[in-house]
């Protein structure tokens, strides 16, 4: 081999093998992935259209389907984070100009206005204070005030720690060919949802919290309703990566080779679906509720306040609010440093104000709780 | 837990644990990934603003400059395959209206069309058969004709195994003012690559084939000329989670919160780059290369011809005329189902035409060669 370059090493690394502490992920995500999830990932690779790949693709779209309780044909995982699963949703919903009307109650609600601006919606909002939800005759109003073509609704507010209720907004939807699009980042698996009973469209979530996988294959569904708007575009969906009618042909019949699957990712999301197959998704619900609920008594104890008012209060993650005087990351630094142990700070308006608390997936239990009120006595002040 | 609505079973699945064959990956990616890669994407999961995970992503832009041969401060891992990479190149280079002028002598040219145009670019193409290059003349002659505002040449054509030489491209560019991007996909790692001294401005690649990596983390570079039209733009990048003014505030010393990094695939990264490093990158580019000549005497001693010129042919990828009279599928099939070998059948032009044969990463190894051999003196029929 024969060239005049010389190599530049001023960026060359001499590196030790990885070594990684391990935490206690109770933050807003990701969580500890189930063991036996890694395990899974660990196993060799093959190739994006082998056999043996393509039938575990339609296992994980039956079981998204059941976590979901949706029918939906087209039901994936994308190859990227909970956010391009998000963007997905805008993506091949948005067609420029739609008016888009979107619930913002926190960061996530933040980054759908980004998002769908980005991809020429004309972008419509209504507003709650960080914590709260909209009332289903909010929700009237506005749909009947903007007749969007889509309303976007975050089900689980991960800034916040609030369960936005459902019940009732496909219909007020319909009522004016409004396609219904719902956050379910940090609800599915951890938090009833049935889409189809809800008539939601559009929805989006990631592998890293209540399902207990590692990050980076992310749920995303699409009603028939949803459908039928993409296959009727005159445009190109403005985004090749995220492109459902060319993703539906990868994960469909017709096997059309769109890009490589990050294999190791949809392994362990596998396994994290069987395991949850295997629970039961009531059970896995009322898990979730249990621990939260052994968390919120807990912190009471400790003489600490929840953010969100109890009915509309997920289980998923819960915002503590952080009491006048301590400083609350320095708290949560100590919890990280001298017990391992990583919990979530505030964002936006709740930045300085919240902890956040995940219990999510394999970290929903007991022991988690233990662990963490036990750290917390031991690093808060007596105030 | 009170819910009126039933459990719908329908898609419940009750599987068993994951099992995976093992197979040896020689198409045009994956590649296995080296044992120690395995391994450590393996390790528990902790914060994507753990101290522990920011410290290993400086050591993944410091070792992906040094596997590119450049000082790029903007230099990443994306947090997707390697399309979305290139995808990423596309959305931060291009603004509505850019003439981008495209080489397409391959699917993946074909590829960069179709993202072009959907980020409004006004897209001019050269082409050649596939399997074939352009010459600088060519080059030179179309940049003069369009002026464009981005030239895009892949460097390593997946679907032919043609390498497009670099030298004196950026020179031609520089006249006019255009920026030059480059698709490294089935380079980086496995053939010699000097982005700064060929003057490229943006570069994409993969972790699954050069660097022996899992899919779902791919390297993108942006030089300084590139990153200042970027924050030249009147308007926002077209796409939220490809944004690389926002992913370099996470990255950057900022560490503002973008996405959750797939850390998982971000600790086989981190590996791959060490072993490359503790190999050297001279060492890395020889092995293939001697290894790939080493699979073309014994494909050619079979009686089988390569597709691609010598001087243009790839190391990593080999693109082998499939003989008149042979089913090349049915051949890719008895490889898989009879010896657990994966190898790639043509594209586009070349459908039915070739196999494609990749020796990258932790597989450009010997042993990978006899093991082919061996099973093609077997499945190949006497002609």
């Amino acid at each position: 081999m024969i060239t005049m370059i010389s190599i530049n090493n001023s960026q060359h690394l001499q590196l030790k093998p990885l070594e990684i502490p391990w935490r206690l992920l109770l933050g807003p995500g990701p969580s500890n992935a189930h063991p036996s999830v890694l395990a899974a990932i660990n196993n060799s690779l093959v190739g994006h259209l082998d056999p043996a790949f393509l039938e575990l693709m339609d296992e994980i779209q039956s079981l998204l389907r059941y976590v979901w309780q949706t029918e939906n044909h087209h039901t994936i995982a994308v190859s990227g984070t909970g956010s391009a699963a998000m963007e997905a949703s805008i993506a091949n919903a948005t067609a420029p100009g739609d008016v888009v009307l979107i619930g913002v109650a926190g960061y996530f609600g933040h980054r759908l206005v980004d998002m769908a601006g980005r991809y020429g919606a004309d972008v419509r909002t209504i507003t709650k204070p960080w914590g709260q939800v909209f009332s289903l005759d909010e929700i009237r109003m506005a749909v009947e005030h903007h007749r969007p073509a889509i309303l976007a609704l975050v089900h689980a507010e991960t800034s916040t720690g609030a369960r936005q209720p459902l019940e009732g907004v496909a219909e007020v939807c319909r009522e004016f060919g409004t396609l219904l699009l719902v956050d379910t980042v940090t609800s599915l698996g951890g938090v009833p949802i049935f889409l189809d009973a809800w008539g939601v469209d559009l929805a989006y979530s990631c592998s890293q919290k209540g399902l207990g996988c590692s990050p980076g294959a992310s749920p995303f569904t699409m009603s028939s309703r949803a459908v039928e708007k993409l296959q009727q575009r005159s445009t190109k969906v403005k985004n090749w990566y995220l492109d459902m009618s060319l993703l539906s042909k990868y994960w469909g019949n017709e096997r059309t080779y769109h890009h490589t699957a990050p294999m190791s990712l949809y392994y362990g999301l596998r396994e994290a679906l069987r395991l949850l197959a295997e629970e039961g998704l009531a059970n896995c619900w009322q898990r979730h509720q249990k621990n939260a609920e052994y968390l919120w008594e807990g912190l009471e104890d400790l003489g600490l306040t929840m953010h969100v008012e109890r009915q509309y209060r997920l289980p998923t993650l819960t915002t503590v609010r952080i009491p006048t005087g301590v400083d609350g990351k320095d708290i949560a630094r100590q919890l990280l440093n001298e017990h391992n142990i990583e919990i979530g700070l505030g964002l936006g308006e709740l930045a300085g104000q919240v902890w956040r608390v995940g219990l999510m997936g394999f970290n929903s239990r007991l022991e988690s709780v233990d662990r963490l009120l036990e750290a917390l006595r031991q690093v808060l002040p007596r105030y």
